[in-house]
């Protein structure tokens, strides 16, 4: 295919799937249904974050999962073991979620009205920025054992983020991570970042994400009664 | 008087106010000034912070400073050793600096095209919050003497405010001060609150401020060129 012929191709691409994307959020406003998509390279801990998030808050918060990866659905199965209800996508060879499948998995996983919804994303620094999926907020995860420099390499998913959650901090003592300058190559490429630094193993910093989390879900939850009313 | 007379007063002092804001707001506009006013309680370190960040910066980013206080003008003193203008601006009985004020001592100031415009605001987490100054943003400095639960105590500061800078890190190793306790009740008054953790003294997590200084500063001069041209 000639270059200009590639371009057309994703330029279709990407706006059929801004079609689904808008649909899905459209439902998910209707519902006051809070959805977040989790974004990450592979192994910087987002499955073990929603599992503590899900034991720690499913008391007061119902919450649903869309997990997605190009096979096995062990993160689905690790979700489940919580009590949450999850749905598995496997994209094959994709790399990652688009708005449509995540629609098809929305309507198996029939949430809740006005619950929070984790979409997990397959774990890629690259694609998945360009794909809306109909969410609130992409939140980007980011290990302390990744370098500080991973910002400024991959900048269209930390500029497409909301919230950067700074994982692992449990190693931080056995590593040379200066989570300063990691935060501040983070804000070069998006001013606006709002950043949390946290050990999902651990929980510590996990309450703050705990309060974004939860006061975020109940501005979706007025939101939709606003609408309704 | 009487509670209503009282709150008619209030409010024909607060809608004053935001006439002069706006003016003060248009101005920085047109001009690519990027304005920041600082609040906290006393003591938790604007000046220090102010001082720090302008001998950091002062060769790539003209900064001029507006210093509010009751009394003295120590503090502009403080920031005029660093070469950088400012404008002190006493206040007499008055608890915070209101948008007249600013005006007044902007104009006596007289900041570059493009530069930024540091406003230290009276040592007070209460009236200040409720008085715009113009600015593009109001920041937040809470020492991390100062106890987790400030937020919750003055949620008004801390919901008016787009940034909060928890200062003093320095001392945390000798504080029973939880960093993440204070950053989730920060987002449960303001879900879309940034913060960054630093010293002023030893400049610990100072980068980080700077990124977010010198990329937002940039947007308020494409901003203003994209108005003029």
């Amino acid at each position: 295919m000639s270059q200009e012929r590639i371009i057309q191709v994703e330029r279709d691409i990407l706006s059929k799937n801004d079609g689904f994307a808008a649909e899905n959020r459209a439902y998910f406003a209707a519902n006051g249904i809070f959805a977040l998509n989790f974004v990450s390279s592979p192994g910087s801990g987002k499955t073990s974050l929603l599992v503590r998030t899900i034991g720690d808050l499913k008391e007061r918060l119902p919450i649903g999962v869309v997990e997605g990866d190009q096979q096995t659905s062990n993160d689905a199965a690790r979700i489940r073991e919580t009590g949450a209800p999850a749905i598995q996508v496997n994209t094959g060879k994709g790399c990652h979620l688009d708005a449509h499948m995540v629609g098809h998995a929305v309507e198996e996983l029939a949430p809740a009205k006005n619950s929070v919804l984790f979409i997990e994303n397959v774990g890629n620094l690259v694609c998945p920025a360009a794909f809306d999926l109909g969410e609130a907020h992409k939140v980007v995860l980011l290990s302390v054992t990744e370098g500080e420099d991973k910002p400024l390499k991959y900048p269209d998913m930390f500029a497409a983020a909301d919230l950067m959650i700074l994982n692992k901090a449990d190693l931080l003592p056995h590593l040379d991570f200066d989570v300063g300058a990691c935060i501040a190559n983070a804000l070069r490429v998006n001013p606006r970042l709002q950043t949390l630094v946290v050990s999902a193993r651990t929980g510590e910093g996990m309450p703050a994400f705990y309060s974004w989390l939860e006061a975020n879900a109940a501005m979706a939850v007025t939101r939709a009664l606003a609408k309704a009313g």
